[in-house]
């Protein structure tokens, strides 16, 4: 399934020190691997206790439509029927909203994603986005 | 309810040339019966996690109302409240967007339909739609 | 995700040949990836419509807990209380009855699960190892 | 609700390193806060995808019911009834087995949940204990 435990922690920790570089509010970090389900996950103090399923709603959906969910976002603005449907065909499960970055590894395959929550949406991905790289990993925000 | 394994396997492979002739992203194609029900489905390799989901969605709208999922991607437009409730209505397995060809038999008779999705929405149509017609059977998308 | 679509090809088509070679009912054939996501599937004529979800939920449970779904269903005949709150907790998606046989690749790590239903749910687990076998692959039943 | 992550994150690494000392299977192990919310999460390399849902559902049973999730197991045992309607009462996020256990500060308040998963059932529960107190709190199996 393509992340390993110790490269997800790496990516958690380093995403979180980026949240405290940016002075970021309280952020919370989830990795998932390929198919989509939870490898590591840490909650900051002082973020809401609701956090985890908007982590994980970001990180999901980049992963089950290949594609960082900020373009998902950007989908269900332009056409919100399609947003809707998304929402309902995976169980209510899909954040399409910035904040969740795919993970590449050297060949270009997708091994996961990261999913942050807790600041505005941009700054989000680009907390996610510095853990990813900062772990020599690629990033696609 | 109208659509052969051999026939539904014929229509996924041509559906998936199409694809490739048209050199488009991978693709998923499923086909349901006329009961919406998937009869056969594939993705190609290259394709996310969660195109299942989506080319069933596509399908199933289809044959749910009797009409390409392009024409209720263009009510849900029209009227966003009914986009809306038939999501609800089908438990969030319709998605009301271009790629949900139906299928028709030589009497004209509903037997079925395709869903692709990987490209565009309109790409995934005209792929389906080539898929269709060259196993010998009416498309309507 | 570790299982090619020519590989999953191979596999539902042995394992439907596997069935008509041991003469039993039409069967239903899913491959799912090791995130538990369909790759391919195929229903034969004659198979009643619901029987994606049943060769599905086979195949989900085998990868979700990393065992064939032979061996969750006698937990859950131990303990009925578990396998409750297991279809609870994976939103009714694990069935857990045999049929649902790991894929192990050459490192024995798993790639995958096919799914199969139609006959005894022993007969089906035979026909989902043979077809495995015979693609070249370790089953898990 | 009483459980900072840097305290989540200790408990969650030692719970794994008693998984290690006991030659146990790989675990994965949550920390949930006072009020059932994930607060930390780990899976380690060769745990089977769904290990998330299995974790979680003990930790939350535990904290929910003020019990360690043994015990709503052996109540689950003794009144199947009442094991159901906890399913249908708790949406289904409740495992009751073995392995969620109860998280107190020294002044005998309940801050928390740990879940563990991967082993049999008594294992988790002893790496879980292990870990709950290895970080100098006082846990409840």
């Amino acid at each position: 399934m393509g992340i390993s435990l110790k490269k997800a922690r790496v990516i958690v920790r380093k995403t979180l020190q980026a949240g405290r570089d940016m002075d970021l509010k309280p952020l919370s970090v989830i990795v998932v691997d390929a198919g989509g389900h939870v490898q590591a996950f840490e909650r900051e103090d002082g973020a809401s206790p609701g956090r985890f399923q908007i982590a994980q709603g970001k990180a999901y959906a980049a992963v089950m439509l290949g594609i960082p969910s900020s373009s998902i976002g950007n989908m269900a603005i332009e056409r919100p029927h399609f947003g809707a449907s998304l929402n309902a065909a995976f169980d209510g499960k899909v954040i399409p909203v910035a904040g969740g970055v795919l993970i590449k590894d050297r060949k270009g395959e997708i091994v996961g994603a990261v999913g942050v929550t807790g600041d505005t949406s941009d700054n989000d991905a680009a907390a996610a986005l510095a853990g990813v790289q900062e772990a020599g990993l690629e990033g696609v925000a």
